[in-house]
């Protein structure tokens, strides 16, 4: 794939919409890299930080006060060393981010990829949810969620998305605006999803080229 | 076109979005009836209330509070009677809106039309959004509004459209859960956006058919 076919895909998922699937077919049928857990390695490997305790900050972000507090509490020194940890866990993964964005297409789930790349017009950034029965029809049969606790992890996982983002980002997880396109997972095939952003990525490639 | 490939579309969309343009070419290129404008014609028509009065009841709900008390207040008589005006417009507007879908394919603009179709299978709901600059850009060229009150009238039209909704559907306008497909207008021609809605039209209604 050259330069000027560029495609940059940044999907943001409800917790059992099949975001990361989704993800990971759109990776496989373009044949460009996939980041998911995969950008924790590289962050941890390029910046030093350990991957569990990164793991940990994204999962405690579930408590939105206690995650802006504990973020906005650095060491008291001057310098980008006197960040909290999870600012610069945020940092070391912006950085990545663009990295990644700048070697070459690829397909990016989560982490605020879409705020991180915004203006970059190779990007498309997309929101995948469903309705509630949908998601934990998907969560139990194929992600394997015990059904007696999939509601409280569906709405643990989201809220910790949605404070991750809105903290980081200064916008709302899940705003229409914020993605070129948003999708009801719950109507079509994976494979139809993956069709239809691939479809939309080269319209859009198509009018930047021809501008 | 049969009834198995029966194809309700549903267009919400913000003041300047292009989503009526994407909505009469939808309808020019399936060949189906186009419902904007023309709904309140037919509401008209079948029970009788004044066109220019709906249209101002629905102007008003650019203030919510003076949307909802008016809307609540019936006569203080029983029975359907009692309904407020804006109640009564509503109901009328949500029997059209059902017989309309009845009857066959077809594209309908607006109108909470999507809450009133809830749960038909052939209705495909699609919400069509855009940056600011953008939709300013299409309502000064496109529309011809003036440069000077474009802001103003964009505003208190999406604020009239999203009263008008909540009130009555008691969801929130523009949530993604309460469309199958929203999409970002100002990165794609209308053209294209139209292609992608019928793709993705085309692939619930297989899906809907191999179940």
């Amino acid at each position: 794939m050259d330069k000027k076919n560029k495609r940059i895909i940044t999907i943001s998922r409800e917790f059992g919409s099949g975001g990361r699937l989704i993800g990971r077919r759109l990776a496989e049928k373009l044949d460009v890299p996939y980041y998911d857990k995969e950008l924790l390695d590289r962050i941890a490997e390029e910046s030093g930080f350990c991957r569990e305790m990164m793991e940990d900050a994204e999962r405690k972000a579930k408590n939105s006060f206690l995650y802006s507090l504990a973020s906005a509490m650095g060491t008291g020194e001057s310098g980008p060393e006197s960040l909290s940890l999870n600012e610069r866990f945020f940092l070391a993964q912006f950085d990545t981010i663009k990295e990644i964005a700048d070697e070459g297409s690829c397909v990016i789930v989560g982490r605020c990829a879409d705020y991180i790349l915004r203006g970059m017009p190779e990007a498309t950034n997309v929101f995948v949810y469903a309705e509630e029965a949908d998601k934990i029809k998907r969560a139990v049969q194929e992600y394997g969620v015990p059904e007696n606790s999939v509601r409280k992890m569906m709405k643990d996982t989201d809220k910790a998305r949605a404070n991750y983002y809105n903290y980081h980002t200064g916008r709302k997880w899940g705003k229409p605006i914020n993605y070129h396109l948003s999708i009801d997972s719950g109507y079509l095939e994976i494979e139809d999803i993956v069709d239809l952003i691939i479809r939309y990525t080269e319209m859009k490639l198509y009018r930047l080229e021809s501008y």
